[in-house]
């Protein structure tokens, strides 16, 4: 940590500055500039408190070093994390690709297309029965009904299931349903829920926020593994920008940056990024060719009549001829599907 | 709303379609180009579903005219809302002044302060006992604890309290306890907690999201009064955007539009836009001259020692000083402080 | 186009709004509603002031149905258009790869790099001559020096020459020289320099500002097309976001955006979005596989003493080894390097 | 300035980068951390290269702590600065109000603006000759006829005149007839306009680009200082955000930023901010009371019939209301209008 202290700052303030950051273990090695006095100080600087420090009024900066986040950290834990889920696993060699339906609908609906994304290669079934929504008019899934539903489904399949969960409340309720639970984008900073997420053993799929920075994203992944759940997929679903062409802006660099500073496997939803169904097929491909650990694609057998997000949903059939391409690519990266 | 179908749309599909519509109850008007029919809609269009009529591949664009909101909008309910909190109102004549720290520490701290800023006019203390803070390593608030300090400082000066809750059970558990009931930036689209304040009499202050544009701000307050608790107040305090110097960027046009568009009440809250103490009196006075309904200020006795956002907080003699101006600039305005 | 009057509008503003519109040629179909009136507007709309018709107080928005640009829009010319330059080709089933220092430091250095992009199978060598820098006490190129050092590349290997000019002035004095010209992103609304451009028939490398949205760079290509110049290649080169881990975010979204709404030829610049020399590669892979028509990327023998851009350069055997996998992409969709 | 070295970097390369510091007349100071060394740097560190210092491979960080501009720098010049334009100025103790249209339209137009203007208050005639718009279909100004129009409405009232230049040739045929030179959003970093800027004795006004940091306003303040000339007023007019329901968002704290950083003046444009008409008088409030040095403000007789950005314009009779609330709100600062 750096510590850049204005003119203001007394010999006397800075001595004892000095000795309060020596109290808590770290060493301090300052710079005597003509304008400012800068402190270098190393050691355990996680205890430092930055808006503590940033609220005294001779402190002009404090520039972080080092990362916020140890768990998360890659510093720390140099080895890509592989996590389980059933009989799959995600952020090893292979990718984790996760398909189905925006909410669940009916069983034929999402048994059937189950059953057409295993056929085509898929290795989860994706489908929402509790349904974060904008508007309180709008459906809100089929909530525990729809849960069943996607039991079945996997019964019938074998494939994991993973869906979302809203509340602490569903958390507690229903984790030991799911495969892999959901925390959505609107929750990535909904601590209570985070905590909770850590007092458990199943695997969360923690997105991005749509105004969230890729150490917020951490910090939060953080949040689940400092209680203890140290399985923890992160996923770059897209960012709000000036762009209204898009329903969000695919920020696949993120997806380089998140494993250069974390060991933790990174997924991309290209279908909630753009919002555009059209461009699903060409953003998975090239998520795939960036190096992330898999795809979570919305796929319907009728989008122009599905419940939600109808607009984002490609078809079982280019599901199958997509799954070819990523294969493709995939190879080339020396990784399987 | 007008409905605009590309040049793939058959003679057919748009017949099939209007009628679709016309079954919702609402009246269809088609306007032929060359390249594209446009389908102007009146009536009930509130029932229509955007993404549902976007998922047809022969839909270009699905343009709202009217706003998604109802309760919430100004078009129904030409009046100013003005809600009652204790003995105090918000949305009325006279300006909501809310101050306080950013945490309650101890009981010495928040009574001191509380009577501190009663002195110099406020009409409500602020004081968070629940903290929500990115690190899971930083300082969470007093918790129950600190809601205990907050009603021995109400009985000591007669504010009503504001403090936030952070989910649903802390909402069950303390409801009765609070006067105006915050819910923070990060949680304004937890549709779970959104949901439970709509159950409840008390005012509810909600917070425009980091990222969350002004219609969002206004679905979420829907949300809570489509549940039937139409006591809410918006707060804007800041967005994120490029621009690093100030922690947020503060939307004071906002404001004018949420008047505009709602007649609910609007607050601003400089400390958390600005992130920087020396910036909160200057822009305080902005707000009350754009026409804010009230502002939300950080005060602490001694920033230098604040458990969280000292270099937010200005000290009570300065709040002291700044009430003087902006009870001048409210005066101009024809409000009172 | 589709006008909303607000409840302001008198039958006679109507009526006088719809005879001004159709005597541009325009014709007007009312949709009439409880609070609204609705004018659905085909015919030339392009001649329709957007500015103009919010300017009256009962009109309460104005929605675009059709794009503003004419020339670059691929309704009323679907073919992909496939520009020349020397000896190659951008827009068509080879992919075109642009390579080269970030700008001219000696003919040592240009000449060499250019041998070994081409060697590697680069099309073109980029180099810059004129810099524009945001200090002014920065290295501001080497100027017309530097664009004669580019002669001498292009001439000891064949190779095409991109290069930046910043003024109307270089553009006169230089375009001769110069097979495919380039106007940054921050000249990218410099009105004046597109109309310039718009003079001349060589190539032009256009490229997206910071916060340019798609429609505004499809506009400025129109300025350039409409002063008889069609010729105009765009470059997406990542937009400025909340997030500041790379210098800007890549938005290959807009890649697949601008094709399907133009005509033009769309290639990415991975250098400056990421900002960070180890993230080129992987982003190159992801463009080409997002469906890009080419690359184009800074290449250096000696990246630490780079006299601008190191941190975003790549050494000369890991861009050989990039066009491998660029290539074994490529083929998957079917095009070639 | 801090540099932070990565765990790459070996005790010889550390000693070579010190040399190369000290040569360039700085002092370095080492701290020696676990996993990183932080260099401190004081002295002359302007002439450093941050990019140059970024393309080693060893090093992690390059942490300003210095701002990189030092002739609008308030640190080496803690005056406020005060400009002459004819008889009035800009950053003394009164407010500069500038108003007029959009474009010069007509003698009768301009003329008449002027003189309303002038006796509400105004201090400057504002009116575009020269216009930069989106398409190239719009009205692009009366060019040069606009200026003689502009050079009587000021002999009409003794008025000096604010206008607009886009171009190095526009600036050496036009800069002796205008009073202060503005310099656009879209120009800002137009870095040959901003140099010939240097070379006149005249006002620039500079406006902030819509997606510029402060930091990047004042650095192409500095180009334009740096050649000579020091009369600079920056000017905040809204930057581009995620917001669409206002054409910018307009950031008041940046004013307060720039006043800290810089002694230059800076006004605000609420006009080009938010888009709309009945929103200027509210935010010319606003921008009075956190501060600013003046606001620039559209003013046309008859908006819905303006030939352009009537929208945004408000007639003469509101702007002459709005001066008495300006001068009142000035009042409480101890300013003058």
């Amino acid at each position: 940590m750096v510590i850049v202290l204005n003119s203001l700052a007394s010999t006397e303030q800075i001595e004892k500055l000095k000795q309060e950051l020596e109290n808590y273990g770290c060493s301090v090695w300052p710079t005597y500039g003509k304008f400012q006095t800068i402190l270098g100080i190393v050691g355990d600087t996680g205890k430092l408190d930055r808006d503590y420090l940033l609220s005294k009024h001779y402190v002009e900066k404090v520039l972080s070093v080092q990362e916020p986040y140890k768990k998360a950290n890659r510093t720390f834990h140099p080895e890509n994390t592989v996590i389980r889920a059933g009989s799959e696993t995600i952020g090893g060699n292979q990718l984790a690709i996760i398909a189905g339906p925006c909410s669940v609908e009916s069983q034929e609906q999402i048994v059937g297309i189950a059953q057409e994304v295993k056929a085509a290669g898929a290795g989860f079934l994706r489908g929402g029965a509790f349904k974060p929504r904008s508007s309180p008019y709008s459906f809100q899934g089929m909530q525990q009904e729809g849960l069943e539903l996607l039991k079945l489904a996997r019964e019938a399949t074998g494939l994991p299931i993973v869906t979302e969960i809203m509340s602490v409340k569903q958390l507690e309720d229903h984790h030991e349903d799911i495969d892999v639970i959901q925390i959505g984008a609107r929750n990535m900073q909904n601590f209570d829920l985070l905590k909770a997420a850590g007092q458990i053993e199943k695997p969360i799929l923690l997105k991005r926020g749509l105004s969230a920075t890729i150490e917020e994203l951490l910090m939060s992944a953080e949040y689940i593994m400092a209680g203890g759940n140290e399985n923890v997929v992160l996923c770059e679903r897209g960012i709000r920008t000036f762009e209204t062409y898009t329903r969000n802006t695919l920020d696949l660099s993120a997806v380089l940056a998140i494993k250069r500073l974390s060991h933790l496997p990174v997924i991309v939803d290209p279908s909630h990024a753009a919002g555009l169904w059209w461009m699903v097929e060409s953003l998975s491909k090239a998520a795939v060719a960036v190096g992330a650990d898999g795809v979570i694609i919305e796929v319907h057998q009728d989008p122009s009549n599905a419940k939600c997000d109808g607009q984002q949903s490609i078809k079982p059939e280019r599901f199958t001829a997509l799954m070819q391409s990523l294969r493709a690519i995939a190879h080339i990266e020396n990784r399987t599907l």
